[in-house]
């Protein structure tokens, strides 16, 4: 396991334990609780896979996504208390999750064929998807499309400026990096200036 | 570009409107209204490449599809005026873009290999699913399947028409227009008449 | 038509009609009734094919399929009663349903390379997905989420059994029985002892 894998599972763990607070309040039995919170973390990159047409999508067989999502389920069964208490944890993990799951969506699907915008939107969707899908499990009204923080601008920000930087001698690593970072910027920036984006 | 193309993308466009307008309704943000706007045009195309195993989905690295419904949610966002003022245009236009979606659907699924009913369905899937898929986007109840004038029904007749005809010498273009104006038809008849399917 | 496939089309038909009634209770249309019922049925099953990247999806030619789901909204729209009658029936064969597709799934997704434990998974998606899209079309809560008597459990238990038991000399015929009676008696344990899982 590379030290990417490391934050990539990080990521996922992080997704899904939103997930399984999600589905807590939507007073969902433990079953719910596993499959919101899978959804949450491997919904969107599920979506990116089947609109490219990559088969079987990434997560089948992989024993670890499995596990991983349970264990944040279990994680969240045992912890008798609701999301407020870890609101600000999440939300930073969440910010990062988002900036990486963004530039590893544009490399899936720039390694199959897709042009520069469409990478963009595909890594929009891997970051962003997990939620909306998770929200329609719960059916509540998706959070991604109500006027809030910058949410899914901030990853096609940072998704524009990492297909940009590629074409530049700056090693992936650290264009990753710039990504995350960039992400994370504008999700606090945003918070802290409550700036929105304007109604349709 | 042919005709047909610039009839096409006039569909995509004015169902684009109707999803930016929808999501104005639900009070969404212009992200949401781009997405919703997105659904509305490719969403059922989407669901019937998926469905018969089309990979990618048509409109990856299509910049005229992404261009188009940008477009769209633009024209939307500066327009400061609800829905009602467009109605009667958007039922016409909303009208024609069934008919074509309807027979582009068939065609693409008939290329594929599908049987006659199948190509039926893949077409009304084509010209409606887009709309349900956008009412779940918004957590509301789908139009497509309430009580109210002929809509999936006028396409699914159009398709039949328009597949029978496919054994005559009668010209795809002309088949094309026949399909058009049959789904118009049925449309403004019902509308007039008040003509629905009974409650399941 | 062997045995399997008779047992295999009651299950088909069984879950039409509990997905026709419930379009009903949301006062659809017929058009409505038929999509949901179709998706009943269909929905599980083609969201796993669509995962493991079958294409097309099973049910596509298959003439028959479509006929039993409309059949199935046809006599639901003759019926001119509500579900309450049926309840008792519905639920036997409906439990028995679950374990057929529970079994059929695990078989389909074994057989296109997935491991026992996603093979598994596949099982239950199978049985039960089609009930959770049925339930986002009609913009309802997803019952299959919500505390209640075991279901998607009972799904996990009896494939979990039946992967074991393919490891044994048992012929795959009575592996599936054993895994219909699992499933139905799960079902019907838990019912009358008002068993379920606990909260996330």
């Amino acid at each position: 396991m590379t030290v990417l894998d490391i934050i990539a599972y990080t990521g996922i763990f992080v997704f899904a334990l939103t997930g399984a607070f999600k589905a807590r309040t939507f007073k969902m039995d433990i079953f719910g609780g596993v499959v919101v919170a899978f959804v949450s973390a491997y919904g969107g990159g599920t979506l990116r896979d089947l609109l490219i047409g990559i088969r079987p999508v990434n997560w089948i067989n992989d024993n670890t996504a499995f596990i991983l999502v349970f264990a944040g389920a279990v994680f969240t069964f045992f912890l008798k208390e609701n999301v407020n208490r870890f609101k600000r944890t999440i939300f930073y993990t969440d910010a990062a999750g988002l900036g990486l799951f963004t530039a590893a969506g544009i490399e899936v699907a720039m390694r199959n064929g897709l042009n520069e915008l469409y990478a963009v939107i595909m890594g929009v969707i891997t970051a962003t998807f997990g939620g909306l899908i998770a929200d329609i499990f719960c059916n509540a009204v998706p959070n991604l499309f109500k006027r809030g923080e910058l949410y899914a601008t901030a990853c096609a920000i940072g998704g524009f400026i990492y297909v940009a930087l590629k074409h530049t001698a700056i090693p992936t690593n650290l264009n990753l990096t710039i990504c995350v970072v960039l992400v994370m910027g504008i999700r606090i920036y945003s918070k802290r200036k409550r700036l929105m984006l304007p109604d349709i």
